[in-house]
């Protein structure tokens, strides 16, 4: 399996699907489509919705179910770095390579494109089926936590009020990135194994391996933040760094830091065993997400 | 049944339920649950959550089968008037006669408590039960639509665009209104119909009632915004004018807005018959929102 490859493929599969079922440019109101599409159409790495998959194939289901929650997922993600990118929040100019929505559309459509992204997160569920353990209700229940005021939302509270703050501690960043970047990356393993009727046991490996892959995804982020380019990375390098944001490379060094991205990876690894086998896709995501330069 | 007392009695359950669903002002982040709450406890009318029990009511359902859906549409309602009164958006510094939400917690904090009571709207359908014809797949398409880019968000979407033009017309302004006001107004009673199992009939019924009631609904609210003092309305008075708004009054005058909304309400009531005397919370709601003076 050649983890490139799966990530191309199912990154075509997440953007037919998501063409699909996201109203086209034309619809009324135009300006509001044509946003939403212009920040999920952006070329971004759509990893949640990798992620989505790749459980779903350990669990034995096939890429048709997983696909209204990967979309899901996905929605949620971009909609949040819309918001997030708002002059009143991090106040950003380039995304994904681009103008952020709020520079391309003013801040009012901005505002309104998150919140249709949003929206329309809860809507791609409906497009799934009903397994045999799992109902739209459990589907609700998951995604609305992860994204919800004490997940996704709280972590960007407290990066926000964090921000400038010289007394924050490893616990404060531990924190922020647990709900800004773990929350979804479990809760797209955990309806990837929801779409394949995951058993208690698989469901509970894919918790724990979306924890531990989520938390070294943003120490990842983090590193990248102050070693890559801008051009490379799509957005603004260094940035955390200028707002005098906490992150671990401010916290423990470069070395540390990557060392640290690793013992996680290998943790997240070690709850694979469970699938006996199967999980090739999910190792080699999480040995992909290592190893990225971008 | 005194209406009044039906209205009061209905937002004391639906403000007793949001407070055991909505993290407490003590759960981290503080900041974001503190905001959440003020502007989801400003003491708005609570017309949606009325609407969602009389809805119920007139199908033979019970309150505490209803009151989930009620939380819901008030979520929903809490968080577009949040956004909506942003300054990128229609800039207002009161709301429920008290400063608005960015005003007392600043734009981002305004923009994620925003975000995060929609999520818990979707949240809040968890708490419901499936009845023998709707499931929790039925409330999420209800809810998602309602909601959603097609409605309620572009109806707010054509209000930010038309803001200032002069070449509007009837149309253009019903299909604002249809979307802002209607759109949930009618989710509400296809709601409340749906906890209490509604027969296809009867959600018919609640769908005709529903738009029209909203449609009535938003033509009072354009002339209470040229009638009554901002104190009264506990909002900015005026408001829609000034802003060189398109509105009921500006386009057909007072009286033959007043005629209008008469003339919905009683088409609202012909829809009616299809419960045979046992609507009398919905028509006492409708006579009730036409006769308001605020």
């Amino acid at each position: 399996m050649d983890i490139k490859d799966f990530l191309d493929k199912s990154a075509v599969s997440v953007e037919k699907a998501l063409n699909k079922w996201v109203p086209s440019a034309r619809t009324k109101p135009t300006t509001l489509h044509t946003a939403m599409r212009y920040s999920l159409f952006a070329g971004g790495k759509r990893v949640r919705p990798a992620l989505v998959m790749a459980s779903s194939l350990a669990c034995g289901g096939d890429e048709s179910a997983a696909l209204p929650f990967a979309c899901a997922v996905e929605c949620i993600h971009t909609y949040s770095l819309i918001h997030d990118d708002l002059p009143c929040m991090d106040d950003d100019d380039f995304r994904r390579g681009k103008p952020t929505s709020h520079k391309v559309y003013g801040e009012g459509i901005a505002v309104l494109a998150g919140d249709a992204l949003l929206t329309i997160a809860f809507e791609m569920l409906q497009h799934a089926g009903p397994t045999k353990r799992y109902t739209h209700r459990d589907f609700l229940a998951e995604l609305t936590s992860a994204a919800g005021s004490r997940q996704l939302i709280a972590g960007q509270v407290a990066d926000l009020e964090g921000e400038g703050r010289d007394d924050l501690k490893l616990s404060d960043l531990k924190f922020i990135h647990e709900r800004k970047t773990s929350a979804l990356l479990q809760c797209s393993a955990r309806l990837g194994g929801m779409a394949a009727n995951a058993t208690p046991r698989q469901l509970e490996a894919l918790t724990e391996f979306g924890y531990k892959v989520g938390l070294a995804f943003q120490v990842i982020d983090d590193i990248l933040d102050v070693t890559q380019t801008s051009e490379n990375l799509g957005k603004t390098a260094g940035k955390d760094v200028n707002a005098g944001k906490l992150t671990y490379p401010s916290l423990m060094g470069l070395e540390r830091s990557r060392k640290y991205a690793e013992k996680l990876t290998n943790e997240a690894f070690a709850s694979l065993l469970a699938f006996r086998g199967r999980a090739t896709h999910l190792k080699g995501l999480a040995e992909f997400l290592l190893a990225r330069d971008r």
